[in-house]
């Protein structure tokens, strides 16, 4: 079984290297951290890693969450991690020290633990990441009673946090939540509906769960305009803390192909009547307000993936320096001893993919959470530019790395051959674990309509030309180094080939109408994301040659010399894939739009 | 659940319409067949599909083969399933009316139950695949002893049969097969050695298994040069058919991600030194007979991805018309009611993208079937050229279909969202079971290699010359058509680009040698597959636009315009991913040869 999941040696480079979270200490959110706590943060969070979350990967996933009598028995570890994080202060990491938290960067608090926790066990690491993304909305939105009852439990890791908005009949279509709240004249809303995969529901690693739901308040306007959000405990506090059971009822789990050790339910809320939510903000206001943890989500799903695939690159980069089998094709000689299958180019072609995919998605990431964190520590124009940079990133920092992935797990079970697709290594878990990401919090069809049709017109076009700017800024960076220069050129080239085809879509969009604007949202984000991910190469193979021009010991310069060659790697072979997708992209034929359903009878 | 699985409309189009399995029917060997015949076949394989293989689908794969005592227990209905297909003239479909076969075709005899029974349930339908191709060997090479021992109880189900190549420490590289077989002056030879990854390798399903066995006879030269194949029971047959245990012991099975209605096994030879193999042709010949059942395996492969992959469209495209969620995005008034998902652009992209991959893969697999056949029944330069066509087109019909029916089938399940990714629907089965197919009967690194290292360059290229004349003679027959002038230039064009790239790579084999040669040989299959399925869609959509010329019903009517959009898509969003395949393969800058193992740390 393979041992590492994740390179730290990685991670400080992103994070100090390639984009500096240091520069954040000069503010006086962060200005009582260090170097020093951030190196302690990442050290304590990889020995976490290995020792709480990693050990139980395989048994998670082999002994399932049970729903016994609407109660969903989860691996008995679960109540130690959620103990553990809460308190060691990993719930809290980014939270406000008035509410109990750390007040760490997002970079650091946020993107350290999750990405080692995921990397170790997916399914693991989802309990604390959900409790953090509920409470963060109570301590946006909240009351400060709200924030009083739940924010400490929920960052000691006692109660769970959710986030409920699927239903049966609505599936992706929020448009179409029914859920009720009725109002009452004791301060809180009688609720009443289903909501269907949520994740973490219920499960007994936790004395609590608290819901963060939306629903239609009785009388309000149809569609999203009439969402409104609310918690809604499983169990809800009565005079001095009691605890009394709020008729948040467990109707089952679903069995699934992979992320089999978290709980995914259906709940049904106020079967009896007796289910009591209250009102988060303002009335009408609550799908806004979800965002907030929505759009958290969608970065932790990005990371996640990303990090799935991380384990499974080194995985298979394990096996791969281990196993020998056949020759060089250069040596003819059947007697020569075999050579471990890294030899093979077409192996370093896979491993090379996988590392692309894996160190490319987690630069991206830990980008979008650098324009989180100078978002929250800058005021004016700047609050408002690094948040359009974060929106427009988000669902590319989503779909890349939960698209890839797929073929990056993948990749890593051909590598293995035959021993991939056994049980007996890890390669088939993270390739069924790794599915679910362009699914959950938003599918990738979703994640491409919200980035063609929302933020690449929001605001005129500001984020866009935001995000041009930033990329231009790499190639400038680069343009100047020998072994770099050519890159830059075609991403330069990239970014020209982009204006044209986003300016092709919008013309579309002007003279025929949404469907057919929209029809190849999907690879317009697949189109883009490549870009993106070039991007985040070439900044770092511009780090990379940097280091390289130093007196560096040979670790040091295997890593950096590593760098450059996944860099060229991806400019090599992953760029050119814009082409194909451009060429779509420009014909417009409105071939999905016109294709007649009675077409695919037979 | 999904009913159907397989479209019998569209084997109908390509047998009778696209490739004229008729005109088969002119030479002696098929003469006694009809176009009668041809449809019962299918009409009974249909039948078989529905009450036979299909129902037991999600049992046998969640009811996995046990390995106790040295014996493997399999779902009770693989016995039934074995029976069948013997007494009803399945299993010798292909073979010589004097060894008691049917003498029917291999378009129809092999390529309708195959693909019928692999899109019921793939699991269940190897056993019989294995056991022809097994029978196939003792009937070209083994002499009439073995052809009486062994073809009729194999021929009736009873007993099974095996390729058995790969071993534990050789893996793909058959060069280091170890398997030895000692002469004995008694007519057979002593077997010892180990074989890994055998599929029915031993199971409860028949009651004797005949093993199709590579090894070395002592003192025979190193490397593939000194393999010889023997015929190797589990029981061999003593004085008057008395079976007698041979000394082939099971010493376990795989767990797999899917495929788990099969047991793949391990098989140690001769631990008791009690083994006995019998030779099958000359000594040290072993390999390219055994070649004879690789590469109809390797067929079989492509056609089992293609038809899981099939039945994957078939699950999800009713789903797609079932399941309401949404609005058209041109629909602003949220109490609009919803529409079927199908309605939407992007989830009618992923059934076309399914519906391209499914029947253009099966379009190519009857095209090389329809090579074997020609090459039957033919002499000369002709039977030549049809096994170059055939040989050339092997790697790539196995692969195609491998390759995309990962992708194909991970659509099926986005296309139901998080439905696809629970056990309550198929999806994410088919997910689990087409992914074996890259891996086994050769690797996809292995078929590139085979393509470009040896197919392409085999006879002087006159394979490929070959080759490139049939896309032609396509391409001819559609330029006239003013709804397909554009694919047939855009095929045109690319198979200019193939030359073009094809040269350059013989070039770099020339100049730089094979390491630099191969490097990108997986990718130069990806290319070279992508035009392959272009070639056969443009081939339907002729055929397809030519029906519709004719007074059709409806449900004619729709499928050709199905076909002639599924065309559309695919020289819309698929073929155009050769240009970036392209620009990487002219690149030749041997990035995955230089790149050093040690900048893989860290």
């Amino acid at each position: 079984m393979a041992e590492k999941f994740i390179s730290d040696r990685n991670l400080k480079f992103l994070l100090y290297e390639l984009f500096d979270v240091e520069q954040l200490l000069k503010y006086p959110r962060y200005a009582d951290h260090s170097r020093e706590v951030f190196d302690m943060v990442m050290q304590t969070a990889m020995k976490m890693g290995k020792d709480l979350f990693k050990p139980i990967l395989s048994e998670m996933d082999k002994n399932q969450p049970e729903y016994v009598h609407g109660e969903v028995k989860v691996h008995p570890q679960v109540r130690t991690i959620m103990r553990e994080c809460g308190a060691g202060g990993w719930i809290g990491a980014t939270f406000d020290s008035e509410l109990g938290g750390q007040q760490l960067p997002e970079m650091i608090g946020m993107m350290v633990p999750t990405a080692i926790f995921a990397a170790a066990n997916y399914s693991g690491s989802v309990y604390n990441s959900l409790a953090i993304g509920a409470a963060g909305l109570i301590a946006s939105y909240g009351t400060q009673e709200m924030k009083d009852l739940y924010i400490p439990k929920m960052l000691a890791g006692e109660w769970q946090g959710t986030m409920a908005l699927t239903e049966p009949q609505a599936g992706s279509s929020l448009t179409d939540i029914t859920l009720t709240a009725e109002a009452t004249d004791q301060g809180y809303y009688r609720m009443k509906g289903q909501k269907i995969f949520i994740s973490a529901g219920e499960h007994t690693g936790v004395d609590n769960i608290i819901h963060l739901v939306i629903g239609r308040i009785k009388g309000s306007p149809p569609g999203v305009k009439g969402i409104s959000l609310f918690v809604v405990p499983k169990k809800r506090i009565e005079g001095k803390g009691g605890l009394v059971f709020n008729d948040v009822n467990c109707a089952g789990i679903y069995h699934k192909l992979g992320y089999r050790g978290a709980p995914i339910t259906q709940l049904a809320f106020g079967e009896n009547d007796e289910c009591r939510g209250w009102l988060v903000g303002e009335p009408n206001k609550g799908l806004g307000y979800m965002f907030q943890m929505m759009n958290e989500a969608r970065i932790d799903v990005g990371l996640g993936a990303a990090c799935i695939s991380s384990a499974a690159y080194y995985a298979s980069l394990e096996y791969a320096k281990e196993r020998p089998q056949g020759r060089k094709l250069s040596s003819k000689d059947p007697l020569a001893p075999q050579v471990p299958i890294i030899e093979h180019a077409d192996i370093k072609r896979m491993l090379l993919f996988q590392r692309a995919i894996v160190e490319g998605s987690l630069s991206l990431l830990i980008q979008c959470s650098l324009y989180h964190d100078l978002e929250k520590v800058s005021t004016g124009e700047d609050h408002e530019n690094y948040n359009l940079l974060l929106e427009l990133l988000t669902p590319v920092a989503k779909t890349y790395p939960s698209e890839m992935g797929i073929l990056s797990c993948s990749a890593g079970i051909q590598i293995l051959g035959g021993y991939g697709y056994c049980e007996e290594f890890p390669l088939e878990q993270f390739y069924r674990d790794v599915r679910i990401h362009p699914i959950h919090e938003g599918t990738t069809g979703i994640q491409g309509m919200d980035l063609l049709g929302r933020k690449m017109m929001m605001k005129k076009g500001k984020a866009a030309q935001l995000y041009l700017a930033e990329v231009r800024q790499a190639i400038a960076a680069a343009q100047n180094d020998p072994e770099l220069k050519n890159f830059a050129a075609a991403l330069e080239n990239a970014l020209g080939q982009l204006e044209k085809v986003t300016a092709h879509l919008f013309g579309l969009a002007a003279k025929e109408g949404p469907e057919m604007f929209l029809a190849d949202a999907t690879l317009y984000l697949e189109y883009f994301g490549i870009i993106a991910i070039a991007w985040q190469w070439l900044k770092q193979a511009t780090a990379a040659q940097k280091a390289l021009q130093g007196s560096l010991n040979e670790a040091d310069a295997n890593f950096y010399n590593g760098k450059v060659y996944t860099c060229r790697y991806f400019f090599g072979y992953e760029l050119p894939k814009i082409e194909g997708l451009a060429i779509r992209l420009l014909s417009g034929d409105g071939l999905t739009v016109t294709m007649k359903n009675d077409y695919f009878e037979e």
